[in-house]
């Protein structure tokens, strides 16, 4: 399991009915084929009788082109009922991120991913407002301007579906991106649509949370990230965090506050997702630690 | 403003509607009879335009019995339409705990007692089951146990009611009591009960939280400590932890680990209500810092 | 690796030089011999090149005495080079507390041990003062009151060591015991000692912590549990707690707060203690997250 | 009190020695001038026998002007013995920041000013490495590459030294500048330079902190943002942000890890003291919460 931290990888996320002996097949499946297991995390749901693997090999064990080797897992994983997926380090994922007039959910992952702390490009950035174009321009990231009424709504929507195939996007994030997305869009990007609700849900679904927080005096405010379903602020999951917040701080107070709890639960939720560390499931995710 | 440490104090809770010149005229009542004024917290809420003061002055400088203190500060609070509370600190507040079956925060806060780091006397637990009396009995605290069943309900509450008057109780603590209690009784204690409700709220409101918080997938649970009020678990929030969580657990884990978030947030909220640092509006708290 | 909750289960703690194919192998073990593995845990620590693994099957395959099984196993460990212990969950571990004056931690450990969140015996606990006898009696536990003065140091915590093994004390707790423990004894029950110090290590090492974080000027304060060793406050860290603070608290103030810190650090290490979730290495512990 | 909250405001900080009265004269004076007080915050630190004030009053109440308010200001301070600043709202403070090659503070912080969350100008960066240049230009903020030796450290400090004058720069914020900057100029501009430090001061002081806390194997990994004085790393402590940390971590994972309390420390340091919210007593500060 010598681990060369200059080596390329290859992520398997594996889930399936937990069953005797289900682990042992799954590494066996990668030393047979003499791969060095470089982390292998799992996760076993006994409340819902599942089984979670992540397992990361190191790619230079790769004797045969990937198709064969996934077509192979695939055999494995249809003999053994897994779902799968797998994930190769030395693919930079590309991540559309869109905004409507808040920025700092932009500033933040732009910079991140400007430092190397997110593993992927930023092709475009897809507003419905103008305001944000001069951060766009800034960094040097096409700024696609789509603006939105009652009447436009499907039409635009369609626009960007096609911005975001043309651009070959492989994760969609919705960086304070005030607009509610129709259930055929969800559906055809589950699993790939990243959205932050400003609030610590389910406390606050829909619309003004820090009005509401305010209203209703909470002692801490938060900020949750997670996938888009086509139920509002339901999706699964992936990452919360919160800040504790006194008495002194109005609404405005509390939505200044509550900023630093968005960027970083949104921060994290995307890099999981790019690090191949997460596994969905019911309403649920599994989130594999980040080892380095 | 020499503190003593060894000093008595008297504390005045004072609001209002915020007016100019409010501050000093709170100030000058308590100069002009020569009390040294040991802190002084103050909160304006702009939004609410509502004024907030503790103002915590020496008991050795007091030159009247306390009735004239009070008459006279209740002349001053009518002219300039002031609510407010006094409290001495040589005072030691009588607590009631109500349970049922579950004992972590019994056995927190009668430690906490023991230790001296809440300022009270606990001369009875009452409980709807028997399953904590030798808890009790190790303490040596009086233990009454007051089964109720649908049918007994009314009367089992006047029976406590009658024990809190009995043992002149000033503040009565749900440390999960499973009870619904009657909005004629939280109306006759109110301001003066303290639950605490094993979830961040307002999520998770009514029973089996952490059930729902498993089903919901929530990355951080809660408790929540609050004045009862007729609205089960929406009276005004005093206190609230979280604890991060991750996937590992099931409803039980949960359980188990949001523990520590409900006797800090019940333990905390007592110790500010036994401090007399606590103000009441709408359905918020003002809890002011400890000093010491 | 259907779980049952109600089983019995052994655990397993591994480590190694890290090197390809181990995982396999281990796995393997327990597989070969028809054993559901429930939860298998790994860490490979890619800067020290070392591969850690915790291991928990099922007790009702165990075909063979635990003795055979542990010597099979000791025979695979010495061709892989493993160093290794195993945990039986139908034994119930026996803890000694050692006490001074300060009783935070010790209402705390026994009220978790008597809700069954510490899974452990409390046969008996020691003191180099009489004050906390009194706490002692109310649990029904055991109260050995040692004096030591710097002439009976050798003599008095012979004494100490003699209670330990007529007890046959697994697991020794230093819940605030203020005395320094001599190398030989530490070195007798290397790995067994839990420490707590009233600080974040390795800020404010030795005496006054909060004398210290008070002049220092610190934000947030916290407390360390760690395993004793031979160099005071330098062993093996286990757990952290932090709490913020501010300008408010004068050194007594600090103390108090720090005590909530304290504890859930304390009561966090003794159960991932007794939980079989630490391994030790070098100065450093891998602390597996409980499963449940 | 009735704040508006378009007003512009004047801030005053005072300190001094704790003493009967000494906040109604400071009420007093501003209330004979017929200033509405807008917030009034206090601190009597019992243990050094301080006292600190913030009193922040309506600038549309100044009959006089600036300078006649601060003589007079000055003549109550001197007979009173009070150290004290004011604070306009309708100035802007002038912040260089000095950088290396690690650029998440300085992204952090021109998000921020961008978005209005420090109120500040920032007209110039200067940095001993070329590396961010490329930053600055997105920003259009002019950058000042002067690179140091050991032959050419006090050239070049001066050259620093001259920029900062010539800039009109009211603070320096060092967000991960390596280098030490000589006691004359810290003196020169004492309480006006803050620092990141990437560790919880004081442990893991000087280099490599993130090294040394994967040594001593600690749970949490923190950040601390300080005054800068003669002693590196001893400075009077703003803020610290810690975050928890596993075993999973190698150092190059603790620093990546620690980015995130890096920017929170700095950022939440460089607003309290843009609001005047920080005073500074012995190696300590008050730091008032912000109000909004």
């Amino acid at each position: 399991m010598l681990k060369k931290e200059e080596n390329k990888t290859i992520s398997f996320l594996i889930q399936c009915e937990d069953k005797k002996g289900i682990m042992q097949k799954c590494v066996n499946f990668f030393t047979d084929r003499d791969f060095n297991i470089l982390h292998c995390q799992q996760h076993t749901d006994s409340y819902e009788n599942m089984y979670f693997m992540r397992m990361e090999v190191d790619m230079s064990d790769l004797k045969t082109s990937r198709k064969v080797l996934e077509n192979e897992f695939d055999n494995f994983a249809k003999q053994n009922e897994l779902q799968w997926s797998c994930h190769y380090s030395d693919y930079c994922p590309r991540v559309a991120i869109l905004v409507s007039k808040t920025s700092h959910n932009l500033y933040d992952l732009i910079a991140r991913k400007n430092q190397g702390q997110l593993h992927c490009e930023i092709p475009l950035i897809i507003s419905n407002h103008p305001n944000l174009e001069k951060i766009a321009n800034s960094f040097r990231i096409p700024f696609y301007y789509l603006p939105v009424t009652k009447e436009t709504k499907k039409e635009q929507e369609k626009k960007v579906n096609n911005l975001l195939k043309q651009f070959d996007i492989d994760l969609v994030v919705l960086a304070r991106y005030m607009q509610i997305l129709s259930s055929e869009f969800i559906e055809e990007w589950m699993g790939k649509i990243i959205n932050i609700h400003h609030a610590f849900l389910p406390a606050f679904q829909g619309a003004n949370p820090y009005q509401k927080a305010y209203e209703r005096g909470v002692k801490m405010i938060g900020a949750t990230s997670h996938y888009a379903t086509a139920d509002l602020d339901q999706g699964p999951i992936i990452e919360q965090e919160v800040m504790r917040v006194g008495h002194e701080l109005t609404p405005k107070g509390l939505k200044e506050v509550g900023k630093d709890a968005e960027t970083r639960a949104l921060a994290k939720a995307v890099q999981a997702h790019l690090d191949s560390r997460i596994l969905i499931y019911k309403n649920r995710t599994v989130v594999f630690n980040t080892k380095n």
